[in-house]
Order: structure tokens, then sequence, then C-alpha cells
């Protein structure tokens, strides 16, 4: 080939977007193709569903996991709970997956059955099915990947593009943990490496060590929308880091957004670790990934049915797109927003 | 781990039936899981469906392709038709996939373009739309997955499992292609390799080499099956090779099999090509895999809605389990079948 464009140039986004931008859906039961955390498709005979939902992840030793510090249980329960989190941010239930994996020879028999024991841990408590997937060997490391069906009526579903002017940006448990348990557990790698003997004090790190290691979907959720009668008008979680999320669902909805930083809750565990770790606490919450909280925006007029529950913050509200994506800090001032996420290549 | 034993002792289909022996699952909407071409789902209301099917295949460099002979545009139309092939094998229609892909910084925007230049063309051909996957970066070498859906109605699916004793066994086209296709490739990196400036001679092998690189579905069996109201009694597409797959029918039906060296279809190019690399042409077409052929079985008395049928072959009968799998040769030999097909580990 003679040109040859470094995809750096375009970022794991763009990329994609570039790639996909000329395809267009030729099948009627497609409702919703590339762009949202799941496609939704029409399989029934009726117009009110229920709509199918499909969506898939892979995960790549060296790239998102090392083994140095991953427990296999943990990877394969992770791996799993990934993939549910893009079904419940479509505000539908995961129902059944497809597990694969290629190994190099290093891996055993062994290993593999504690994998497979985080999955079906994984499953029993999602209540989620395994039916079926792929095995074979790879030439190097352990490459695993999801593939995760779901179901919801077609009234239920949040996409990425409902969300309107006014709306209240609303966001799950708290932010950052996750990235900041990577980094302890990288930090515990690089002294093991020089001091082997010595024994790591990881106590008291559980909490954020947990949230990077074994992480949970937000199944919690979606019932309480359920029972609230409560429909977000637009709905992603945060896997790439809040302010690449949210940036997602503001071009996807055409809009911009004001966030405020005093609401972005960040784990009192997670700030103390920051610190000690010289990462600004803010910078983990938004741009640190893998916390697979929801990030939502209601109606102004739902305000009442969250305002008082304990794991939902109003963070921001949405504004017309010519305003752009802005944080307003707690010491006063207004900053532009930058959608960094993970930047894998 | 205390003990380690060898993935190599399970192989491929053992391991993978050690790992989810003992999952059962929950969803009323799982109708069928592990163990077929693709699961098959009713998220319908009403039990006649129609169904969803779900299936999924990676493709590994340096395991399933080489990129010394195997063209990216290539590479991507092959990854969805092995997908699609999955969802023909049930007698379904497949409808929509995803596309993922882990790529090392080797891999440029035009690489991408032309690998997603080939899933277009296979979507276009197909009629299947493209509805997302997962970018990813990978330390090194290309990985690619494909997960697909497809729609039936329950009485049109064709399990593996559903063959009678009496049956007849079909084969669709003609088998081992691929396998010498791929032989004739990597021959010829070899002699590229000692003598990089010979031009290769590949012409006359065009047919085994378009077999390998570019292998077609059997979408128009489906269609045959439809307009003459045959339904086949078990069907399985022939990916790991016949004696492999025929095995994998067998064991689901729980019966054995009879099969005629006559009535296994072998082109003569493949045969001729096999005989030059001293490769016996019936080893290549029970074990050489990647043809995408169909392997079903049929009622004795829906054999006059196939029999003058230029591609479907007959080759065989399914017979009591205790009789096991044998192959009746043209010398007149009755040897038992042994299913090898492709041990990656």
């Amino acid at each position: 080939m003679a040109k040859k464009t470094d995809v750096n140039t375009l970022g794991e986004f763009g990329l994609i977007e570039h790639l996909t931008a000329d395809f267009s859906p030729c099948r009627e039961s497609t409702v919703k193709g590339v762009g949202d955390d799941a496609a939704v498709i029409n399989f029934c005979d009726e117009k009110r569903g229920p709509y199918t939902l499909l969506s898939t992840d892979s995960l790549i030793e060296g790239i998102h996991f090392d083994l140095a510090y991953t427990p296999l249980m943990h990877l394969g329960y992770k791996a799993v709970i990934a993939n549910l989190s893009d079904i419940y941010a479509m505000n539908a239930h995961p129902t059944q997956l497809t597990f694969s994996f290629a190994i190099s020879n290093r891996f055993s028999v062994e290993a593999m059955e504690e994998i497979y024991k985080g999955v079906y841990k994984a499953c029993e408590l999602y209540k989620v099915d395994l039916v079926g997937g792929d095995t074979t060997s790879s030439p190097r490391g352990l490459v695993l990947n999801v593939a995760v069906l779901g179901c919801a009526f077609p009234e239920k579903i949040a996409y990425r593009s409902g969300a309107r002017e006014g709306d209240i940006i609303c966001i799950t448990g708290n932010l950052g943990a996750a990235y900041v348990g990577l980094q302890i557990l990288e930090r515990e790698k690089q002294v093991n490496k020089v001091a082997p003997q010595a024994s790591p004090e990881l106590e008291k790190y559980a909490y954020l060590i947990e949230r990077q290691l074994k992480p949970e979907a937000r199944k919690d959720m979606i019932r309480f929308f359920e029972k609230s009668d409560l429909k977000p008008t637009a709905m992603i979680d945060i896997s790439d880091g809040l302010a690449s999320d949210l940036f997602h669902l503001c071009k996807q909805s055409g809009l911009g957004a004001y966030l405020e930083e005093s609401g972005i809750p960040i784990h009192p565990e997670t700030e103390m670790a920051a610190l000690e770790l010289n990462l600004p606490p803010l910078t983990c919450a938004l741009s640190g990934g893998e916390d697979y909280e929801l990030l939502f925006t209601i109606s102004p007029q739902d305000i009442n049915k969250i305002k008082f529950l304990p794991d939902i913050y109003i963070a921001g509200e949405m504004v017309a797109a010519k305003d752009g994506l802005h944080l307003h800090t707690t010491g006063g001032k207004v900053v532009p927003l930058e959608a960094q996420g993970w930047k894998h290549f």
C-alpha cells in the first residue's frame, strides 16, 4: 500500500467512525447500528417488540489486563461485567452471552477453569446464560471476547441520542476508583521487581483494588428506574472516563454540557490515594475509566424521583451544542472539558 | 496453581466441553445454549418466535491466517463468511453482525480500510448489517472477532441433534479445496524465502487459492431448502473437516454414521494438486477444514427432493451409536473414522 496513515492520527473513536461512516444498514430489523452502547434489533413481527440488544468487548493481555496482579477468576468476572454494563446502559436487561478465548500454550486447564469460575459467578449473580463462544490458540498471550444479548421493550430503551437541552446530568456511584486502584497495583508490581521479598501493603487500598479487579455493573439502577417509572432521556456507561463518555452522549444528542465539579462523585479513599500518588483526584474521575457506573440525563420534571437517592449524583445540565462542554470548578472557574478517554494506540 | 494440566490432553473440543459441562441456563428465553453452530434464543412473547440466533468466531494472526499471502480485503471477507456459515448451518438467515479488531501499531488506517472493504463486500452480498464492534490495540499482531445474529422460525431451525437412524447424509459442494489451497500458498511462501525474485506460478491453482482466501457461505442451500419445502433433520457447517464435523453431528444426535468414500465430493483440481503435494486427497477432504460447505441429514422419504441436484452429494447413512463411525472405502474396506479437526494447541 502506498500511503500509510498512523492510526494515532485518528484515535480509537475517530478510527471506528472513519471506517463505519459510509455503511448504511439494509435490514428492516436493524433499529440502531453502530454508535451506541449496544445495537438494537427488532426480530419480532410486531412493532412493539421486545427488541434484541447486542454488544461485544474484547480484553487483550498486555493492553487491558496484566496477569502479574490480576487473578484469573477476577479476569473472567470482569470480562462479563464490562459487557453487561453496556446492556444496562441501554436501560435493558442482559440475558445471554458468548465467551470466547484464545490462549497460548502457557495456559493450563486449571487456569481456564479459574477464568470460567469468574464467568459463571457473574452469570449467576446477574442471571445471564452462557450460550456459546469460540476456543482457539494464540501465538502469545490471552485474548478474551464476550458478546452479550439483551432484551427490552422499545419504549424503555435509552439511547445516547435522547438528551434534550435543559436535561439534568446524573452519575451513579463514584468515579476514578478503578483507575487509582490500577495505579496502586502497578506501583506494587514495580516495588516487587526490586524487592521481591517485601510483603505488599494492599489492605488499606482494598476498596480501590476491588473496583479495578472486580467491578460490578449497575443492574440495581435499571431496577430502580423501572420501580420509579423513570426513563432516562439518554444514557451511557462510564467505561472510558466521564469526560470521554459525556462527550459521546453530547455528540449523539447534538448538545453541549455544563458539568459541576462539586457534583462529580469521588470516594474519599480515591481522593486520599490519588493525592498520595500525586495524581489530581478530579483528573482520575474525569479520565480514569473502567468504573462501569452510569451517566444519564433526565428531564427536569423528574428530578424528585432521584433527588434523595444515596447513589445518584446530580452533576450538571445539558446545554446547546454551541455552548460546548465545560466544567465549572469548585474554585469558580469555567474550563473547557476535553474528551481524553483511553488512548490505546 | 499447584496442578498444571496441558490443554493438549483435552484438545479444543474436549476443553470447551470440560469448561461448560456444569453450566445450566437459568433464562426461559434460552432455547439452545452451548453445543451447536449457534445459540438459539426466544425473545418474542409468543412460543412461535421468530427465534434469535447468535454465533461468534475469532481469527488470530499466526493461527488462522498469515498476512504474507492473505490480502487484507479477503481477510475481512473471510472473517464474515466463517460466521455467516454458522447461521446458515442452523437453516436460518444471518441478519446483523458486530466486527471487532485488535491491532498492533504496524497496522495503518489504509490497512484497516482494506479489511473493512472485505467486511462490507460480504455484508452487501449476503444482506447483513454491520451494527457494532470493539476497537482496541494489541501488543502484537491482528485479532479479529465477529459475532453474528440470525433469525428463523422455530420449526425451520436444524440442530446438530435432530438426525435419526436411517437418515441420509448429504454434503454440499466439494471438500478439501481450501486446505490444499493453503498448502499451495505455504509452499510458495517457502519458495519465496529462498528465491524472492521467482515469480510464483499460482494461476493454475486459482480455484484452490480462492477457496482458501475467499470462501463463500451456502446461502443458496438455505433458499433451496425453503423452496423445496425440505427441512434437514440435522445440519452443521464443515469448518473443521468432514470427519470432525460428522463426529459432532453424530454425538449430538446420539448416533453413528456410515460414510461412502465414493460419495465424498472432491474437486478434480483438489485431487491433482493434493497428489502433486504428496497428500492423500481423501485425507484432505476428511480433515482439511475451512470449506464452509454444509453437512446435513435428511429423512429417506425426502430423497427425491435432492437426488438430481448438481451440488448436493449423498455420502452415507446415519446408523445406531453402537455401530460407530465408519468409512466404506472405494477399495471395499470398512475403516473407523477419526475426528481429527484442527488441533490448534
